[in-house]
């Protein structure tokens, strides 16, 4: 490829890839990925979208209610489910039509929760009017979205490698646990307090074996991703019953606090937010916050939509990272507007989706000589590839159908009879899994490891200790930074510290650690068919070969203006560094 | 080996094996032990002896203090922590200076509590003396032990193969999990009742991680041996002091009972038992259940026995199965008149001990061509081979007297501190690891398995799924019907359930499954060294070869009368069909 770059170089007037061109990012997408809209419908006659959608469907709406009661007793019952659950269908809506990669499902995500109560919590004090203030936030930070959409700042994307994605991800998965923590916190010391917990740490146990089973060897194929994707939901269903028997039935549990369908939980509120009717100075006060909001959302989203067109996920069909970002604006703006909590791209339920969609095939079992990526071998060393996925836009729509239906009358009372119990061990099994697939939990435990029984081909065996240790501990400083900060009133700053570790990951570590051993240690988020769109991958090789790279992948932006037709090009490189990420989480299975 | 057993067949007088020659098994056990006896106490000064002693120490008490508070609440608190602890110490010190295989830890185990306590429960309607009527058992039991071991009764052990011993020990493993829910359900229905189902649950999952993270690739060796050695232990401590902190601090648990340092529990007695005490036709209705607790002892301290002297291990020093039940008896017929429950085999912690004096020693990697009976690989291929066992009396004795200082009045008030929540967990993690690695269960866990992930040189592979799904089958409906009676006021009778699936492995399961298939899902207990004593192995093998190796082995026995040269002969047949077994159990990590 490299020699397919240099050729294009020669060729094209050489230009500095910073130039802005207003809108060209946008355009790009658009033109890149209209060609494919039809068929993102008539793709969609795929057995595999049933599934999903159902999958996706419980993926999305449980998290969302455990953030529901958060926000619900944080904001000053503000924010409640069918907030919520209407954010969901906005994102899954808009972005399902509208989206360059329709595969990306957009909801209220844990990190928004910390968002919305901070800026509760300061501004409160001041009189305002809460939604009022919230929705000026949206709509600034809908201008900024536009911004950084039209000024194609997705091109700074190569900058976002797995370094800050796993120190974001393992935040996340803190910030879960101590909500479940929370949540049972709150129910103070009773038998309620003590029977919450014990449905608490069922909920965590059983959903924990149904995901080790979903794993393991047992069982035929059908019955294991059953027991994978549909353990939760039971589990939900089941230990919402399980309070009732016996002599639990004496106990009065809290549930989860519902409202009436269709409407907002502040019951003298219309869906539309007036938003004049706030003090004039409160306008521009919420620009800061907007600021912030961008930022967590220009991150957050886009690493969302990274690591569901992740290198293990054989995508055909384009990225457009910047078109996406200017939807999401929308998407922000509008839910000021309506007073609901602002939507994103969600982790992990993102990758989940591209997951769910995907289909594998038994491949010869002498064929070893391609890359490992993707495949996963059984005992008798077949070799499963993935071959496809079945990109459409039908699966998110209806997920977010559905999430609406979540919302009448008679479906609200069954969200109601949840125990909070229940939602804590939704938590802890969320914070425990995001942990579990986590690329810094996954070096500690080689760091644990004893190195006997760590392959002796294992890359992370071919450099220094010392830089693998120091690499490790600066993650879990930047880790701690962000969530120490959270845990204060400044908590609403979170997003500087998450934004800072590119410039971290850019300028310092180069520094620190050999180029040899960060190439090892970190690598591009997503392949470079997809980071073809925002100007090619970073990291991950030494330096030479990146700048290399990066001008001759803004080559092949210019020359991807032409047409829809681009296809997946193969790197062996790239492959063959995130193989290594691979073969510890098989290994970890 | 045939050839040898043949010439000796040759040279020696044919005599039938079945004559009875009274005494001959015991005073052939002393006579090939002996020389060995002096050698038992010099191999104890070996470091292996101190954290063996120490594991064996925690790994008894523990469960023997579960079964007290069970044996308290259930026999009208005739028995308690000290009663049970003195039997302990009693089997202990009997087995550990006067036993052929001092390797057998020896204490009170679940099923003799499900005994005591229906005896309790048919006996105390008639306003019997308990305890003396217990003696009398004890006492008819001492008869009946003794008469066994004169006439060489253990040369049936040769029928006692892993198909009763897995049911029995699949029982066990269910009682348990009962007495833990027992002890709970106890605790009624208040605070109280939902905190110590927090502890409990939280107990079982610690020690649970305690035991995955010992079979794990984490950390070096010695750390991981310690967090599966001390884990439990650990834990226990820690919930004991957890539960009075934070607001849990005001709710009053129950704690285990216990009663003055070294005094029975029932206060106005002293340790002897007045056995005269008794209506004069109870000494004689003591008589079928001193049978039921006799067909017990026999079968559970034999089978402990033997699989504390499994194949895996690879001993150096003879067995001597009638001397120790003549042993057996004496300490029953003691445990009698002291009014404690009767000691006997434990298992898990027989084997348990024997294990942690296992001396292993990395071999080449190119080794191969040996059976892998108790090897393990590492990454690198590296194979670790047990090369001896310490086999010695001081770590049986020491843990013996360990046991007696916490009898003492200031560890009796650190014992009474015990929340019955962590008992009830104990309880749940004895069950649990008593099942994983159960023979039953990995028969089942095969079945489930999605065959494509079985290695195709597995045993079980070899023969009809039909074969294997009509043994499981047999081994659940034993179970279920030993597990049944327990339930009833019939309970007393269990024994005879499992004393029945001896006839029926040997008389119906060869009807029904062809010798072939019934080979590899059943295999003796114990290697051929250990069964020289007692008259050779059986199953595993195909009937012909049994039959030369039974009538080969009993002349071993006769050779053996010499004197105690006898070294361990390896016999690759039976260590290939016991592999299939130990894979199991090393791919269930």
């Amino acid at each position: 490829m490299a020699t397919t770059n240099t050729e294009k170089r020669a060729r094209l007037p050489k230009e500095k890839w910073y130039k802005i061109h207003l809108f060209r990012g946008m355009i790009n997408d658009v033109q890149r990925r209209i060609p494919f809209y039809s068929s993102d419908w008539i793709d969609a006659w795929d057995y595999r979208v049933i599934p999903a959608t159902v999958y996706m469907f419980f993926a999305n709406i449980l998290p969302a209610l455990a953030f529901s009661l958060d926000m619900f007793h944080k904001t000053g019952m503000q924010y409640g489910v069918n907030e919520v659950l209407l954010a969901s269908v906005l994102g899954a809506v808009v972005f399902s039509l509208g989206a360059c990669q329709p595969l990306v499902i957009v909801g209220v995500t844990g990190p928004i929760t910390v968002f919305n109560y901070t800026v509760y919590d300061i501004m409160m004090p001041t009189g305002t009017n809460y939604l009022a203030f919230m929705c000026w936030i949206g709509i600034w930070s809908l201008i900024f979205h536009w911004i950084l959409a039209i000024t194609n700042s997705c091109n700074f994307l190569r900058y976002v490698t797995r370094f800050p994605c796993d120190i974001f991800g393992f935040y996340v998965a803190f910030i879960y646990l101590q909500k479940g923590i929370q949540v049972l916190e709150a129910l103070g010391d009773g038998e309620p307090f003590y029977l919450s917990v014990v449905v608490g740490l069922l909920v965590f146990a059983i959903a924990y074996i149904c995901g080790e089973l979903g794993q393991s060897t047992l069982f035929k194929h059908p019955v294991r991703v059953f027991i994978k994707d549909y353990g939760t939901p039971l589990t939900v269903v089941f230990f919402t019953g399980f309070v009732h028997m016996g002599k639990m039935a004496d106990i009065k549990l809290e549930n989860l606090p519902t409202g009436r369908a269709f409407m907002p939980t502040v019951a003298d509120r219309g869906w539309f937010i007036h938003f004049w009717d706030l003090r004039f100075e409160h306008v521009f006060l919420a620009i800061p916050f907007a600021v912030l909001l961008t930022v967590l959302f220009w991150f957050d989203h886009n690493v969302s939509a990274l690591i569901a067109q992740g290198t293990e996920f054989p995508l055909k069909k384009p990225a457009g990272f910047h078109w996406d970002l200017f939807l999401l604006g929308l998407t922000t703006g509008v839910a000021g507007l309506l007073g609901l909590p602002f939507p994103n791209g969600l982790i992990p339920q993102a990758p989940f989706h591209t997951e769910s969609l995907c289909v594998s095939e038994v491949i010869d079992s002498d064929d070893t000589d391609e890359s490992a990526e993707g495949k996963k071998t059984d005992g008798n060393n077949n070799i499963f590839r993935a071959t496809h996925v079945v990109e459409q836009r039908v699966s998110n729509l209806a997920q977010g159908l559905l999430t609406l239906v979540a919302m009448t009358g008679p479906l609200l009372v069954v969200l109601g009879l949840i125990p909070q119990g229940v939602l804590a061990g939704l938590f802890f099994i969320m914070g425990f899994q995001a942990l579990q697939g986590n690329g810094t939990t996954l070096k500690l435990l080689f760091l644990m490891r004893d190195g006997r029984f760590t392959p002796a081909n294992h890359p992370l065996k071919k450099i220094r200790r010392g830089a693998i240790w120091l690499f490790v501990t600066i993650e879990l400083l930047g880790f701690g930074a962000t969530f120490a900060i959270t845990q204060t009133v400044a908590a609403v700053g979170f997003p500087i510290f998450i934004f800072l570790l590119i410039p971290v990951r850019a300028l310092l570590l180069p520094k620190w650690i050999e180029a040899e051993a960060l190439a090892v240690l970190d690598e591009p988020t997503a392949s470079p068919f997809i980071m073809d769109g925002i100007g090619g991958t970073y990291g991950g090789k030494r330096e030479e070969e990146k700048e290399e790279e990066e001008e001759g992948k803004i080559d092949d932006v210019e020359l991807g203006q032409g047409g829809g037709g681009v296809v997946r090009r193969s790197n062996a490189n790239a492959a063959a560094s995130s193989a290594g990420h691979r073969e510890d989480e098989i290994s970890g299975v």
